[in-house]
């Protein structure tokens, strides 16, 4: 049902890599098929465009006009809404809008004492693409936590692909687009929804930086243009890491691993704790909960394939163990989570204490949820305002500074053998 | 000898838009082969990198040990630079040093009136590794600049990776090393060092960031590994756009184009000024002096092929010029240079005023000279501290703010049918 590992094992730790590996295999066939894409958009554009939203998502028009969706539709979503949603929709995106704004980053500037000025002016970028899975699954809150940062950074335009196969389109993600201040939506998805934003159609507008989860196809896509614009992190299978010290209600820590689990059968769900009874514990929740979930066959795949419940001998290891995963989300439940804030290194997004479920993260607490995956919080940080700004270094020397700086660029440029370096430097050096 | 172009021309946004053209044009032949070092890095390990050592770089070593370069001599290095070298490096390392020190973002964390607490966390990366061009481009000041924000930040190790060609190595960069505080050094270069960065062999080991330049195959690599790393942009040609309102001295000006169009053939250096009678005389600066330079052939031909004198009607449209460019270095070669501030938008750097010259940034200002190149400051930001720092989310609900934020996760993740999430949550509702 789920693998048990102990710490104590000798083979603990070729069992654990095991646990955590996790490749995704672009094959050949995705990426060529993904380089034809990209090449007939940037050649073709909208033709291009409308040819493969017919191919396919099974939507055949013959203007682009017909893919943009107005922002009368987006309101009318909006207002359509049943109240419950509606509030809901509107607390999470408020909040979220709170906590990014203390992310906002300042431009400064220090000025030495010949009267030399250096700083750091900080700017918004000027359009950005978000990218929205179409289909199956339907995430408002992903609409809210990838559209609200670049609004709270300044960015100008706000441009939304989203797949409508058949023309189906749900209207909790217009709805959600409206209420974070999309500017524009397309109908469009796949690899030809990014090369449209990463190129530009006479359609589509050319966007600074795309993000978004997407299919393999958007993902490929996404790397493959990554320079000719920015993008985010690609996104592997969501996971978490609990950690509990035993104190918190079995049934309450086997439904916050399901929540990853039901995402996905990919998904990964981790649950490390010092007690072994509890562990059982939580055993037992899992066996008699996990029928009763609506998406109980991807929960059990999930937790079957992927999960792992992980008795260590502390709570002190237990960190250790957190640091090596990376986890995208990490949950400690346990007493004074805040002691062991210093112990944790990589983490995508902590929840602390046993009333922090995932979930409240996931759509309202304020914090984002678009985090970095498959231990890449060992290198990156949670989507933010700061994805969406820029900065620019700023250098005023006085003739003085400028003076005293050419003598030793002077100096290290003919070191590089750069002499057009040197003599540029050296005409702004003040003869004594 | 160098383009030049007006505004007033009808066709003049058509020249600009082909004076900036440029595509960096990855062969299938690289790619095939970059993929293939990948794979025999990832499997073969050190033995590969043996291999391709010997193969590519004319090394040929036995065992890996010979292919690391001591700490003592780095240090060796260091003392036997001549003074005034050994002055210039760490006169350039205090002041790039002080200047990241500014760029060290905070923890922080607020509590809302339930008394829950939103923050995010900020570490650093535990592992860098920076590859070091080696052969006939060798700078120091890479090292530097490169090495010293990833220190600042609190990078436990940083791995350098150098080519050398046939065993030799410039002890400059080995210096700067060692005043960097580089903690391990490999003299192995191309997408094999990449790989080994990436992957990690028995004896270098694997790191959480790649940065640094190199050519076609370390940049195919970098892309190849990104995502199962991180990487900093990937750097095309350098450019430097000067805004001169007139009123510096011609031949400081030339001069300033030069030190850019001296690196490279495809490098891009571009004047802009709304006075023609100046564009002019900077003309005949460059006939005069080009032919002094001792890499005149270079920068004749980077200014043959990619330079231009461009007249504009005001200042302000050479600002909004700028913003269409988003060159690299900005050279704001006017009076009260701070007045134009604002209406930058897109620029890597700013060089601020007549006695600013670029090549001050170069190497001492302060400021990091590992800029976005090729337009993509629109999206990207100097190298700083930031590329080496990270960030968690922290969330720590109190039982009252779990309760109220559990009703609204509750609706929304119902609305997206994750009912897993939505028991979750719903288990931390207290009921009135």
């Amino acid at each position: 049902m789920i693998s048990e590992l102990s710490s104590l094992d000798a083979t603990f730790d070729q069992q654990l890599s095991q646990l955590l590996a996790f490749e995704s295999d672009t094959g050949e066939q995705v990426e060529q098929t993904v380089k034809q894409i990209l090449h007939a958009v940037r050649t073709d554009g909208d033709a291009a465009v409308l040819r493969f939203t017919a191919q396919f998502d099974q939507l055949s028009v013959s203007t682009m006009a017909e893919l943009e969706v107005s922002s009368d539709r987006l309101l009318t979503a909006f207002e359509e809404l049943d109240v419950e949603q509606r509030d809901a929709l509107l607390l999470a995106a408020e909040r979220v809008r709170a906590y990014h704004e203390r992310q906002l980053q300042a431009s400064w500037q220090y000025q030495e004492s010949d009267g030399t000025v250096l700083g750091q002016q900080i700017t918004a970028m000027e359009r950005v693409g978000i990218y929205v899975p179409g289909g199956k699954a339907v995430y408002p809150s992903s609409v809210l936590m990838n559209a609200i940062p670049a609004k709270v950074a300044g960015v100008d335009e706000i441009i939304m692909v989203v797949p409508a196969p058949k023309g189906e389109i749900n209207p909790l993600v217009l709805a959600a687009a409206h209420i974070a201040g999309v500017d524009r939506v397309f109908t469009v998805g796949g690899a030809q929804a990014v090369a449209a934003l990463a190129y530009g159609t006479a359609t589509i507008p050319k966007v600074d930086k795309i993000v978004g989860p997407g299919n393999i196809f958007v993902a490929t896509a996404k790397r493959a243009v990554f320079g000719a614009v920015a993008i985010d992190m690609i996104a592997g299978p969501s996971e978490i890491l609990v950690i509990c010290d035993g104190q918190t209600d079995p049934d309450w820590i086997a439904m916050d691993l399901f929540s990853q689990a039901e995402h996905d059968e990919l998904a990964q769900a981790i649950l490390i704790s010092p007690d072994a009874a509890f562990l059982k514990a939580v055993k037992a929740s899992i066996a008699r909960l996990l029928p009763t979930l609506e998406r109980h066959a991807i929960a059990a795949k999930s937790l079957r394939g992927r999960g792992a419940l992980i008795l260590v001998e502390s709570l002190e290891q237990a960190m250790a163990l957190c640091n090596r995963i990376a986890p995208e989300h990490l949950e400690l439940s346990v007493d004074e989570p805040e002691r062991w804030l210093p112990s944790i290194r990589h983490a995508g997004a902590i929840f602390m204490g046993r009333y922090t479920a995932e979930a409240l993260g996931d759509y309202c607490a304020g914090p984002n949820h678009v985090l970095p995956t498959s231990g890449t919080a060992r290198f990156s940080s949670p989507l933010g305002v700061y994805d969406f700004q820029k900065r620019s270094s700023l250098i005023y020397c006085s003739p003085q500074g400028a003076s005293e700086l050419g003598r030793c660029a002077s100096v290290l440029a003919r070191g590089e053998s750069l002499e057009a370096h040197a003599r540029s430097a050296e005409y702004r050096i003040i003869e004594k």
